[in-house]
């Protein structure tokens, strides 16, 4: 089992238009596949907006996200800040699921057009992420004035991210290997 | 302007069918009323779930709020709490607006099904609700086992909470007049 | 009254040698001698650190500084950040009063000698600053490194935060005015 | 390796006279103790308040905790919560140490007199805790008026708790195993 290569889904925390947050996203793919890990993007657009609440467990789209969360060995999340908190529509797609995040780790990529880097969105979504039983790392990537760091492309262009984002995936990576690993002594699978 | 009446929009968090928490929120608008207050009723569903994203700027649902949110004195948010965070479709609601809320005040109710009365959400929103420019008032109804605490017509059936409302309106509408009397030496008007 | 110039505590958040916040709180104290404002300089060492707790009510430190805070119509707090958090000490200085603080206008100044300027800080101090009954204003000023911000003497030597702090004692100051000349229709004072 | 008994340091947020809070702590000690857990109790008082700051590398008491905390394969931190956040004397506590705390799991016990358990203060410390290093599991136990939950000598009165109790033991201990296994491909060992 441990042979198989991990999966990792990344998430957009947004789906406006215009989003320069999409260029770190797709530099976070890039550098995935590097590595040799399968990658899967989400987008809450694709999965989440506009859905009726009538019966949202047969949504297609809706399980659509679910079968791709719970074949994902670890999560990232890429997110702009709005108003220094998470944007609604990353709320609507993570609060859709619940039981395929548990003991999967989570890393989290903080973005901004001016100065902070996403200082407060990456804190304001920790109470969350703890209450859906994901395992938080602690690297964590806060990209300021997002347009001098990522051409259009999603190519790095500001060379101080390099050693953090390499410590980002080294650790993101060894919890995702360690925790899929994991003996089935796990006491919520047992209980 | 003093004698004009006060005019306070609530803002229901979620429009989740089910969810209990709209009986707390009639209950506020039925006691906003009984004070002389003029109430108004907002759910994120009426406004922006589904809206395209294409033209936002003229979406009529989007001016409607906007207009609702720029005639208000004062804000009361009656919410779930949904994962320790504040729902996707309130957060969305809140983002879409900014000048209307400037220096006006902000009343938190947090309800949960079990037994931490929302105590998580009031907390996870006070960094947005501050950075919307909103004056957060400190008494705060945290409403635990809400099926027990109202009726389905939105009469409280729980006696401990009478005091509670009492003091919350009280500050709110204290703050309600004092900013709406402001003189027009706001600093954010001059500059 | 409100011919009585206003007068406004600035409580540095740490009394840990070198830290170079204190040069930042020097030129908010300069700077509101100029509005013509009084000045209260706090610092946790002298109320707090190494106080017994077996007469807490009767040390003499901590009368001083309930003196202080009473006489107080504003706070500013200078703080740097640890670990994302705020310092224990100034956790410890603000936890030994209450009544002190009621509905006082607080503005917050963010410290760290790397890049995200405090960010954190300023928004994990929020829900205690509620709970004690301050109000909390929006202009916020975030310092990223610090010693490129400051001289020694703290001396302004980045001229981007010249508008910052002009809009941050605006608004301080405003609220300020505004509820120090409230009247006695305070609901808290009056029930 | 992997025969060594877990040691789990239990640290008591508070060293305030009086605070009910210490009543959890020590039910938390024993229970650990029937799980073959060696466990050593850890309160503020006895490490940091008072200390010099003059030379606090060479303080002994600090040279102590800093022992205690290497030798520590878990913590759990039981802490009542003070104006919704945590007490300065924790913060003093766990910012005095880095590296001893780094891919250790912890586990968190809110108290409170009244009624929402240490909601917010368990919310409150997260961003430190991810800072520190820390893996902060999901099972949290929030004790609400905690005079009817324990008695003087730490039993255990309300039986509602037996069940989060487990779980919070099986998650806490589940982590703590997983990562003293951990082969030494850390990379924050080897980078």
């Amino acid at each position: 089992m441990s042979d198989t290569p991990l999966i990792i889904a990344v998430i957009h925390g947004t789906s406006r238009e215009l989003n320069r947050s999409i260029h770190a996203a797709r530099f976070v793919m890039a550098e995935l596949k590097k590595h040799g890990v399968g990658v899967k993007f989400v987008e809450p657009a694709d999965y989440i907006i506009g859905r009726t609440e009538d019966n949202p467990e047969k949504d297609p789209r809706l399980l659509l996200w679910q079968k791709i969360a719970a074949s994902a060995d670890a999560f990232v999340i890429v997110t702009p800040e709005y108003n220094r908190g998470y944007p609604g529509e990353l709320k609507m797609l993570l609060d859709a699921l619940y039981d395929e995040y548990e003991k999967k780790p989570v890393g989290l990529i903080g973005v901004s057009n001016g100065g902070f880097g996403g200082a407060s969105v990456v804190t304001n979504i920790l109470p969350v992420l703890k209450e859906l039983g994901m395992v938080i790392i602690r690297e964590t990537i806060r990209i300021s004035k997002i347009q001098d760091v990522f051409d259009e492309e999603g190519r790095l262009k500001d060379e101080k991210y390099i050693q953090r984002f390499d410590d980002f995936f080294d650790e993101l990576l060894w919890f995702a290997s360690l925790l899929k690993k994991r003996e089935l002594t796990d006491p919520h699978e047992t209980s």
